[in-house]
């Protein structure tokens, strides 16, 4: 039996591959996703062939990652319950999505993972797998019988196997990083009556925490994409990693949510993403120029379901590629550029421009001389108050 | 003839009274709405008498105005465009509401209002006049053949007939108040590639000119209706004026954006809408552990119709109100307080609790021990994904 | 232990009943529902008592069925995926309601069910008991370890505990009859290329079969719900059986679909809804005239969904209620009679009348002298085309 | 000035052709579409000429008429308030989109058309106009100042002129035929409290007045377009012909309905669609098989939104474009044969099959042996109903 393993080179995953190794008789093939979490690869592969894999992937994704997945999710806006901005959600359809790949290439039997069968990533991992590879088996060893169930018998079994088991204090809560985000859930963040720690941010400094400083910066999108920086094109992964920079030294981006996750409880997450933050604020100002009115307002209902499948993991699913196609389709005219002002967690719009803005001075100015003619408005307003008129003739509000 | 204008005691309603009175040969009855902007009222209603008004009504809005209005709305987060809290599109049905019970009860033949036609309130005015009161006749002087089209034919007017016109500059930009915020149009602010010159600010000051400080505050709701601020209950007049007061001192609450209007182009708006913007956010909180999750997210898709609804200056229409008990419904559950930090524009939830809370540490933890079976997920992941994992199995992603 | 099982009468559920017993050493209470389909009840229950219950309820619950099922479903013209009018799914939170109450009632520790693991009816069953009464354990035998798996292990079973086998060849398909509909499936109906048997149906007869009649029948709705046919008030139960009287004897209602499972893959069912079809189509012919025009376009929306849900089993759902408050808001208005001509099939409306009605020959007629001033159309299409006339400018059709 | 007239042969279109041509002193070009009713164009031709045109236009649009409108509308089952299939809102957009083409190729100022002032039509030809050519003028007649407002104005108007008026007495409602369908209204239907005259019917018979005939049929879809009848491929306009044919000769697709005009007054209207009916019938029944579940569900929403738009004339809309990418995208796997029973107004569906079909028997029986396992069902219903059963613990239905 051959097996592909989702490996981070942390303690859960090094054991999983140990155990499945042992517990399947298979060959093992360690498969690590780099998404934008900095680590050392050289590191993490030998700790991975040290600890039993025939063979290491280590697949640099971020490129596809922010092409195929986070500029397709900023196009719509994308935000999960008024506030998250979905940065694991994006990253899992990515990374599993390679994982199958080298399972076929490999000709592998099954793919695994090391996901709870508590949270969201594991709908995330398997949904992507079945829709890529139905025929692939699925193993996720924290819903098998014979997995453990304490974490000192994990331990133990790491111990036993020669898998370091860190010895200083883990840090009182859990961490997923990648180009987009950074989420922390768990542990301390548990208790929704405390605020976070403000130190413990990484891509970007609390705002209460930061000195005085405004710095103005422009995005710029074509067909809804974002293509430059302060008028500086770059590739899609530099001008995300540039928009973190900048996003990050002034505080935006920061999330503290009780949100609903698909496996039917309440969690409690806390986020960075401060360059989506910045670009999806941008790409609404954009927006609000660019699209006609009903197409905008129809779009933020179809938003609203595209980010509810983003979040249950639904990536690869006929549905989103029709929302996306709706999304597309409306994202052909949003080209130009917005121009912010940074400070201390506020991200402020002061300025937009594009060829094909809709916003015209002439017809919206409260001023003389204007191509609107205001009688047209009386027309308009008795046709469309003319169903409520009726209906309240029929059904007056002012019972007698 | 008998006329019921809603008068404001500016130059253009002073104008529009005489020149009714003129026009229609016609006796005039001024109304004058407190709605929460500050005006000397006696002076405004000895201008109005002056002006040849025969009778005046000042009628104090303003319980009227947050219970029957803002606080629905507040229940509902209910956002224009993603941002656009409402304050004028709230307010309008109210005013108009009265107007038309005072035409009413002085057996008026018509009501008028001083609305251009080119904006939304126009909109709002005579929807609820016809929704409440069909058989009033409708007077817009603006939209009018005989009226001015010229500033400066309206000045001649006023001066000759008696109406003091304003000799200081005025600002350059127009601007609307009420309890639940002001807004800012026109003028300088129709230029879209600039910002607004943050001095124009009255609820509150604009984070960039604020001193560093920090403001803990707490908000507490009973079946989603703000009824305590930091632990002391109030009247609701009173409360949004306290949360105005907290929330305008941090700079929270201010808007720019580029808006669709109902009467088809777009414009721009600058929005300060302190207190609520603290109360939305401290309610989504509290949604956030109290809703159910399918009830939010349908919700969502609900608030941005109300929402839309309220711009448009349907508020008497049936289907607003099937909106209202759909989402008065969802609120039956609402109930609890909510902490947040406020500092320089930033407004952010520390806290939340209630009674009714449905989130559950021991169904969340990643630790052991929860009453949640992890092997659950297994066959929830199976069913969940079956349509699409059939779907893959007959459409595959990977063509061959 | 003590288990209250919902009982039919047949082999499958008798079975489980000596099961039950057996398996768990427990007091058994069978409870049969009466929701309309026709049995002999003493029969039943005497036989309930043979196998080995305590104790057996009868209840009579066609009117609860009728007035907070069928009916409130019919203000929604609730239809699912199109066509299936949702027979089973109304009935089954019903009768399970009853079941809990009498769990509670009878202070025992279980409720099951003999529905499968791959119908819908399992879902209806288990989130109305764990919706009512969470604290319950929930048995479903057939997704017990230690159940039958093969026809014969169960039939082998019954006959040692004496439970008669029946002899004769049964139907070679299911079905799931109650007062507002039957329900056909599975056996020869899984061929989804062949069509049915038309002396399948047993409320009317298949259209095919019939002689030429025609019959008029009125319908008349208060608030949305149907309280006489011809004229002739009748309580609910009586209303919707004559209902089906009538419209059964022209074949009226009968559908042939593929449909979609909650649990996942699609299954054909075969559906006979004759007097709900009769009634849903006067309703809504009810309500063209009487629903103002956004209120039902997007009730229309609404339906989708609220139908989805009682397909899920949600009726006890929080979002479930809120969406019923829309409803039964825009209900108050639904009040008239509808006449429609019957004959082959064919459900033909021939007239509507309602004192609510805001069809209004006067506006509609394209005759002179109508209150409707052509003129203002102009206005009205000038600003209700003026967003994509605006976007047509800037991004034009014909490209040059 | 030149003026492009939509023209029909008719009294009214024809003394509007006078009328302008004095009124403007203008050139008129007359255009006549043909969009499948069956006219002599020869003579139109002829007497457009005898009336005043310098030039005109006889344009076959059958074949656009259906690929580009009709059959996208049926890829959406568009359906107007339950029931209409729009089959003018479909035709109008394409009737106007080729008289600004002509318009723009002549050099036209101004395009014209006969509709009145109260219908849905005007819209539909003018936002087409504005859409594609928002420089050219729109004369509308009927809405003009100096157009006739009485009948015998105009009559007497068209004798001076030398327009034949028809002697015989014309219909006692209007009509307006097309290749898709027939729409009868005004006159004696405007009584909503009697049914039509069934001889009215053109495409078909009543099913009233068939003989017992039954009729099968095969209808077979590529990506959701019909490509044949009874396995014979047909070229599009062949194709809706034959089905036409078929359906109309079993009373199949009559409508009569009161509906919403976009205008704001109820109106009533029926319908004749016969093969719209029968294809969308049998569309429905092969998306039964090949569409994903939420993808299907979803789409019925989206299907609303986009009839409305197609009856609002908002065709060229950038909206209706982003629907029509969603509904294309869902139609990929569309693709099938689908068998139909025509009988006496009944249209059944008796057979599907799609080499994309996702219906497997396998996972839908009852049967022992398949490929499902029961017991995933256990921890699906858990965590599915797990949000609801939080919420009820923490708000229980039957209060203590």
């Amino acid at each position: 039996m051959k097996i592909v393993l989702a490996y981070s080179g942390g303690l859960d995953t090094s054991v999983i591959l140990a155990w499945l190794k042992e517990q399947y008789n298979a060959e093992i093939i360690a498969y690590v996703a780099d998404v934008g979490q900095q680590e050392d690869w050289a590191v993490i592969k030998e700790k991975a062939l040290r600890t039993g894999a025939s063979k290491v992937y280590v697949e640099d994704l971020k490129r596809e990652f922010v092409e195929e997945a986070v500029f397709p999710a900023i196009k719509a806006n994308a935000t999960y319950e008024y506030k998250y901005l979905l940065g694991t959600s994006l990253a899992r359809p990515i990374i599993a999505k390679k994982q199958v790949e080298i399972a076929l290439k490999e000709g592998a039997d099954a793919v695994a993972h090391g996901a709870t069968g508590k949270g969201n990533d594991q709908v995330r991992f398997e949904l992507t797998y079945r829709a890529l590879a139905p025929h692939l088996k699925i193993i996720a060893p924290w819903k098998e019988d014979n997995f453990f169930t304490s974490r000192s018998d994990l331990i133990d079994f790491a111990e036993k196997h020669g898998i370091p088991v860190p010895v200083t204090k883990s840090k009182p809560y859990s961490m997923d990083p990648n180009l987009y985000h950074i989420s922390y859930e768990g542990g301390v963040l548990e208790d929704i009556t405390r605020s976070y720690d403000s130190s413990m941010f990484l891509m970007g400094k609390d705002p209460f925490e930061l000195d005085d400083q405004v710095e103005m910066v422009s995005v710029s999108f074509e067909k809804g994409i974002p293509v430059a920086l302060n008028g500086k094109r770059m590739d899609p992964v530099k001008l995300l990693q540039e928009a973190n920079t900048i996003a990050g030294r002034h505080g935006i981006g920061i999330v503290d949510i009780v949100e609903n996750r698909l496996v039917g409880m309440k969690s409690r997450g806390v986020y960075e993403t401060p360059g989506g933050t910045l670009l999806i604020e941008a790409h609404k100002a954009l927006e609000s120029i660019t699209l006609e009115r009903d197409t905008m307002h129809y779009k933020q209902m179809v938003e609203i379901k595209f980010a509810e499948m983003i979040y249950y993991g639904q990536w690869f699913h006929p549905l989103r590629v029709a929302l996306q196609s709706f999304i597309d389709s409306t994202q052909e005219v949003v080209s130009g550029t917005v121009e912010l002002k940074l400070y201390r967690g506020n991200c402020v719009v002061v300025g937009r421009a594009s060829e094909q803005s809709l916003y015209d001075t002439n017809l919206s100015t409260f001023e003389a001389g204007s191509n609107y003619d205001q009688k047209d408005a009386k027309g308009f307003i008795k046709l469309f108050g003319l169903p409520m008129e009726v209906f309240a003739r029929k059904n007056p509000w002012f019972k007698k």
